[in-house]
């Protein structure tokens, strides 16, 4: 189990991703209209549009990890466009937690 | 500059600090009633009462640095009990980031 991501909010993905390049210097790993995963002084930060995905940090887990919180906690595994895999849990005041799965060759990218 | 911490919102800290210590084995770097500090899977979670810190993700900087950003953006330093200084400047939606500097041999820890 490793700490994967953080992602905050942004109703304009990328207004988001010029401000946090030119303020932080961030490397764009993947963007599209609806969300943008950056390297933000060696942490992955993705921005997010909240009406389709929640804001949330997110946690590496293995394959096996994933089908047991899944199987624990009654949350189908959600597979997404770039080979990641995962559900969400939330903490007792409501944060989003991702467990988030990368398949290895499965994914877009490498897991850093 | 790298980046240092996320901070999640909390109304109970110690029952926060418990449940990412069973769920993903966290460590407390530090924990008091009002926020904690604790290692999640290699990376620097914060919990935090909503009422005295926001929610926010924080950049390391330097304090050369940090005097920069607070000169550009008129914000006046803060100085943290734990010996840490910084400055909360937002995203194009609000998104908190904080500015922390730990300056060498001041701070209640070694920066991480």
């Amino acid at each position: 189990m490793k700490f994967d991501h953080v992602a905050v909010p942004s109703n304009d993905i990328a207004r988001s991703v010029e401000w946090y390049t030119a303020r932080f210097g961030a490397k764009v790993i993947y963007q599209d209209a609806t969300w943008a995963f950056l390297n933000v002084g060696g942490q992955k930060l993705a921005l997010v549009t909240p009406t389709q995905h929640p804001p949330h940090v997110a946690v590496a887990v293995t394959e096996g990890e994933l089908k047991d919180a899944s199987a624990a906690a009654g949350i189908p595994i959600d597979k997404h466009r770039d080979g990641t895999k995962g559900i969400y849990i939330h903490d007792p005041f409501g944060n989003a937690v991702e467990l988030i799965c990368y398949p290895p060759g499965e994914t877009a990218y490498e897991q850093t």
